[in-house]
C-alpha cells in the first residue's frame, strides 16, 4: 500500500491496517492546546472538594435582579421555542438605552463570543492584533486560534494600560485590530476618556479599534467615552458582570452599521438563548438593583484595599468587581492562589508581568469577604519568604 | 491628502474630509449578506401580528419535561455564575448513554455552533464540502460563511438522500468534509444504517464524516447506525428537538478523542448556558417524557399524512417532528406559505427541488394541527392553478 499523508491510527480490535484520519487546517495545527482559564469546577474537583467561595472569575456573588429571575423562570415553559435570532425587543431597548439605532446593536451569548466574530470577520492569518501586555486572555485565545499575529505593548509598573505606547505601535505595526480593555481585565485599571480618544485618533485608517467595556457598569458616571461609535470602533457590554447574568450568556456590541451587517453575514444566528434574552431586558427594567450591587461592590473594594495595606501590601486601584493584591513574588502568589484553592477559597492572579506577582479577587458578598480575608491571612503565614 | 486604500465614510456633523474605514477580510467581504431562516418572531412583525401558530422551525410544542424546567428554575439563583466550561456532569451522563468516554464529547449551544466549530477547524478556504443538495442550509451557511467550496448531489426524486451519489461525488471531489443530516432536514427521510456504513466505507481517507443525528429521537429503534465512532465519524446530537431545549441551546458531539482534543484548541469555552446544562442533564433522566414525545409525534406525522391524502396529494415518509407536504408548484408552494402566515400559521418550505413543492409542517399539539388542517384546506383553495 502506498504511503498516505496524515496521521495514522490503529484499529485496536481487528489489528487491520492502520489508516490515515482527517487533519484540521494547518492553521489550526500550529494552535496551541491551551485553556485560557480553567472553571472553579475543575478546581474544586482537583482539590477534591464539591464547593468553593467563588470569587475568581469575577461572576457578581449579588446574583441578577429579582426581575430578571422572574422573566428567566417565566420563560421556561417556552424553552422549546428558539430564541429570536434579532433580539429585537432587547435592542430596541438598548438602542434607546444608548441612543443609538437597533442597526448598531447586535446581540451575542457573550462578549467572548463577540470577540471571535470580531477577530474572524476583520482578521487573516497573519495580521496583527494589538493590545497591552497580559489584558484579557480570551482575546489572546482568539487571536491566536485564528492564525493571527499577536503584539503588546508592556503597561505601566502599576498595571496601568500604557495608551501612548499602545499608540505608538499601532503607527509602527499597523495592526488591523487594536484591543482595549476599559476598565482592564486583570488589572481593574481604567484609562480615562480623553486617553481612550487620544489613542482612536492615532489609529492608522485601516485599523479596527475594540473597546471591550465589559465592566462599564461599576465605572464612575463620566469616565468612560460618552455614547455613540464611529465607523472602526466597536464597543462590547455585556450582561454578565454588574447584571448577575454570567450564566445566561449574553452581551451585545455597538458598532457602526455596516460593522453589524458584516456580523450578520456569519454570526451564528440562533445562538443566545431565550431565557438570556428575557433575563437581560428584565434586568435593563431593574437600575434600582444595579445601582445597589455597584454602591456593596465599591464598599468591598475599600475592604480588599483595606486588608492590603494591613499587610503593608499594595492593592491596584480598581473600577470593576475585583481587586489585584499584591502578595510578592510570582512564585508567591501562585502559592497564594494554590493555598487559597486548598482552604476552599477560589480566585485567579494575572498571568504577565508587572503584576503577576498579585492575585485577583472578585468583591464577594460581606461573608465571602470575612472568609477570603481569613484565608489569605492563613496563606500568607506560611508563605516562606518574607513578602516585600 | 494621498488616497488610501478602502472605503470611505463622511463624517456628517463636521464635514471634514472623508476617512478610510476598516474592511473586513476578503474573504468575509465574498459572503453574501444570508440568513438561513427568518425567525416566526420577525414573520409575525411582518404580517402585524404578535404570536403564530408555530410549526415551523421543528421545534417541540410539547415542551421541555417537567423535571428539565425544575431543574433549570432551581439554578436561575446560580444564573450570576458562568456554566461549567467543561460540562463534566453532562459529558458523564452522556458517556454513560452512548457507552463512550468523556474525552469522545464535546457539548456546544446547539448543532449549529458545533457545526461551525467543526467547518472552522477541519476546512481551510477552498475545501470542497459535499452535502446531499438542499439539506439542512445552516451547513450551508457555515462552509460559505467559512469560504469553502459547496458540492452537492441531488437527491432521489422523492426526497430521499442518494448515498451512492455521495460516495461516487466524494470519490472524485475527495471533500474535506462530508455532511450527512440523517434524518434529513427538510425532507424527513432516513437512510439506514447499512447504506451510512456504505458511504463511511466508501469515503477517502481524508474525508471528514460529519453526521448530523438532530432528529434522531424519532427514529425507529435499531435503523440508526449503533453507537460508536472511528476516527473520521463526527456525529452529532441535540436537545433542541424531542428535548424541547431548542430555546436552552444545548447540543453535543461524538467523536474520537483527537478531534474533540482539536474542538478544545478553539471553541467557546464558557459558551453553553448554566440552566442548558441543568436542563439537559434533568431531560435526560426523564426517559418516559420522551417517550411520549415520541408516540404524539408519530400520530401527528399520521394525521398530516391523512391530510395530504385527503387532498390527494404526496406527503414523503418523515422520521422526525415534521413532515413534508406537497402543495404543486415552487410558486404554490410560496404561495401556501404566506396565506399560512396570513392565517396565523408558520410553516416553512424546502428551497431546492424536487420537494420545493413541498411545505414542511412541524408536528404540533392536537389543536395546532387542527388549526394548521383548517387553514390548510382554506388556503389550498385560495391558490388559484389546480394542484396536480
Amino acid at each position: 500500500m502506498p504511503s498516505r499523508r496524515g496521521a495514522a491510527t490503529a484499529n485496536p480490535k481487528s489489528g487491520e491496517e492502520m489508516e490515515p484520519f482527517p487533519q484540521p487546517t494547518p492553521q489550526i495545527r500550529e494552535v496551541p492546546a491551551t485553556t485560557p482559564f480553567v472553571a472553579p469546577e475543575e478546581l474544586a474537583r482537583r482539590v477534591g472538594r464539591t464547593s468553593l467561595v467563588r470569587i475568581g472569575a469575577n461572576e457578581s456573588s449579588f446574583g441578577p435582579s429579582p426581575r430578571a429571575i422572574e422573566a428567566m423562570r417565566d420563560s421556561l415553559a417556552l424553552t422549546s421555542y428558539y430564541g429570536d435570532p434579532e433580539s429585537f425587543e432587547l435592542r430596541t431597548a438598548l438602542a434607546a438605552r444608548h441612543g443609538c439605532a437597533i442597526d448598531n446593536l447586535v446581540v451575542g451569548a457573550g462578549i467572548d463570543d463577540l470577540l471571535g466574530l470580531i477577530v474572524r470577520t476583520y482578521a487573516a492569518r497573519g495580521d496583527v492584533a494589538l493590545m497591552s501586555h497580559g489584558s484579557y486572555a480570551t482575546f489572546t485565545y482568539h487571536v491566536v486560534g485564528y492564525g493571527l499575529t499577536l503584539a503588546t505593548v508592556p503597561p505601566f509598573e502599576d498595571g496601568a494600560i500604557d495608551v501612548d505606547a499602545l499608540a505608538a505601535a499601532a503607527v509602527e505595526r499597523r495592526p488591523k485590530i487594536v484591543y482595549l480593555a476599559n476598565p482592564d481585565n486583570p488589572s481593574g485599571t481604567l484609562v480615562d476618556r480623553d486617553a481612550v480618544a487620544r489613542l482612536r485618533a492615532a489609529l492608522p485608517p485601516q485599523t479596527l479599534f475594540v473597546l471591550d467595556e465589559a465592566y462599564a457598569d461599576f465605572v464612575a458616571p463620566g469616565a468612560l467615552p460618552p455614547d455613540g461609535v464611529d465607523a472602526r470602533t466597536i464597543r462590547l457590554r455585556t450582561f454578565s458582570k454588574a447584571h448577575g447574568l454570567a450564566g445566561a450568556r449574553i452581551a451585545y456590541a455597538i458598532a457602526a452599521p455596516e460593522v453589524i451587517a458584516t456580523f450578520q453575514k456569519v454570526r451564528l444566528h440562533f445562538g443566545v438563548s431565550r431565557a438570556a434574552q428575557a433575563g437581560a431586558l428584565a434586568s435593563l427594567g431593574d437600575p434600582a438593583f444595579i445601582a445597589e450591587v455597584v454602591a456593596e461592590v465599591a464598599r468591598g473594594r475599600d475592604e480588599y484595599r483595606a486588608l492590603a495595606a494591613r499587610h503593608g501590601l499594595r492593592a491596584l486601584p480598581s473600577h470593576t468587581n475585583f481587586v489585584c493584591i499584591e502578595v510578592g513574588t510570582r512564585a508567591q502568589a501562585e502559592a497564594m492562589v494554590h493555598g487559597l484553592l486548598e482552604r476552599g477559597v477560589f480566585v485567579r492572579k494575572p498571568g504577565a508581568p508587572p503584576i503577576d506577582g498579585f492575585i485577583r479577587v472578585t468583591i464577594g458578598t460581606p461573608e465571602e469577604r470575612a472568609l477570603f480575608a481569613e484565608a489569605f491571612d492563613a496563606v500568607l503565614e506560611t508563605l516562606r519568604e518574607p513578602v516585600r
